[in-house]
């Protein structure tokens, strides 16, 4: 892994690296967070999934995240959204023209349609590659969570609920909580994982939630004046499964928010505590299970 | 004045203006946070200067300073770095070729050299127009105070040094101390002021400083590993400057920090808490006089 460059933050070091992922076959960015007491502890990490046509840089810059990451001790990895530029043989990652699929809009998915399936392995890159590259690279403590935005946020929701033995807790902001009811979710899924619905669940929060037999808690924000909410978020879908289900889920409705930056930079302290509460509390207690409360 | 857009962010609001400017002869944007408090109570403001290349929005996107004007009741006021676009009769404003003059390049001058003269009159801008034009549109309580960046970090201290009766505190990140000893200033000061280096005093902190009979309290604090720091900065002549005239000024030296906005979002709180305390404390004994100290 190659830094390309670093700045000081909060005391701590803010580092943007690439490297060559076998998971998508290209050569992948992302930026690292280190806060000041990794120079001498092994700390957890959090996971921070963009949403549409983000890199690593937009989080890095308009988050305001350091900070809170520097006072509680948390390792910020923030991945890119998609394979970009040209694979190891010189050939051109492909692309769209919208910007709602290719390039800045992976969805977090493993596609399995041409052209895509080649490098567009996300899914596999966030939950498996990365990680190890990171406990690789930097002083991790095995302790991992996951959050993000908007299709992140779908990111985030679909990994944790999957693999709730890897992390320990959830969060997103504004996320695709519905993606097989939405317009953007339709046309990624689509063209990533082909017509049939029936493989477009696994990467469907509202569906996994309704059915997950445990999960870790999970925190989700959302904006009473985002753009996006009525057409594409679905918001309701998730908080219905989590009733349906009986797991305990912290849906906020934020009143006079956007979908922007603005509105993330306002309570990612608010994420950032409750995920290192979690990693602080975390000894086999953190998975609820509805079965075991009655 | 035209609000462009406006975003909800930690309980108050930015909104993003647009204005006919008859300091500059040109339409003008700047942005405006108004902290929650701004509901109900009239409150201090505080204007910050970007640097070379920036507009109204570098600092709203990178600084992270929402959160603390928000605890702090402070108004924050984000003018552009020059003017730009068009004038009123819809001519060009001039520009030039390089990053460090014309447009983004103002340095918060009075130019009185064509072609720049017609429109490049930020001084007048920020220090005159600006703040009525703030206290007729928005609850300023008549407070006022100055921060900035690098070329904004010197405007600061040139319009804080100059007008000590309109500021009761002034600070600067990385501020281009002096200006008429640097290839920043010299190009800039000859282009905007002509070739008579008598004229550029008047725009030197360090000069100033150094013949301040009054100053406010100031703040700057300053990166060792700032690219810029030796041949631009000019940082110890502003030191040498207060030792000379017997003014305090607090200057910190910040250990591996760089010129970005990653260095600003470190200290941006302790900055705000600063001009807080002495808007609190502004009972006209905020000027220091090194004649009442013997």
């Amino acid at each position: 892994m190659e830094v390309l460059n670093q700045h000081k933050c909060h005391g701590g070091w803010l580092k943007q690296c690439e490297h060559a992922s076998v998971s998508t076959g290209c050569i992948m960015r992302l930026s690292v967070y280190l806060p000041p007491q990794a120079l001498t502890q092994e700390l957890p990490v959090v996971y921070w999934l963009s949403g549409l046509t983000c890199t690593d840089e937009n989080f890095v810059q308009k988050a305001g995240a350091f900070k809170t990451a520097a006072e509680l001790g948390l390792i910020l990895v923030m991945p890119d959204t998609s394979p970009r530029g040209t694979d190891f043989d010189g050939k051109a990652v492909p692309n769209d023209d919208g910007y709602d699929l290719g390039q800045g809009a992976g969805f977090y998915v493993n596609a399995t349609q041409a052209p895509w399936k080649t490098h567009f392995q996300m899914y596999d890159y966030v939950v498996s590659e990365l990680p190890e590259l990171i406990d690789n690279n930097f002083p991790s403590n095995g302790q991992q969570a996951l959050s993000g935005h908007s299709m992140g946020g779908h990111g985030a929701l679909v990994m944790g609920l999957r693999n709730p033995e890897n992390y320990s807790s959830i969060s997103a902001f504004s996320p695709i909580c519905h993606p097989v009811d939405c317009p953007w979710g339709q046309k990624a899924f689509t063209a990533y994982l082909g017509e049939d619905q029936d493989n477009w669940r696994a990467y469907d929060a509202s569906l996994l939630l309704a059915e997950a037999s445990q999960v870790v808690p999970i925190l989700v924000d959302q904006g009473t004046d985002d753009q996006f909410l009525e057409e594409q978020l679905g918001g309701q879908s998730l908080i219905d499964a989590a009733e349906k289900s009986g797991h305990a889920l912290t849906y906020n409705w934020r009143e006079g928010y956007d979908h922007s930056y603005f509105f993330i930079s306002s309570f990612i302290e608010n994420h950032l505590r409750f995920h290192h509460n979690h990693f602080a509390n975390q000894a086999g207690t953190h998975l609820t299970d509805p079965s075991e409360e009655e």
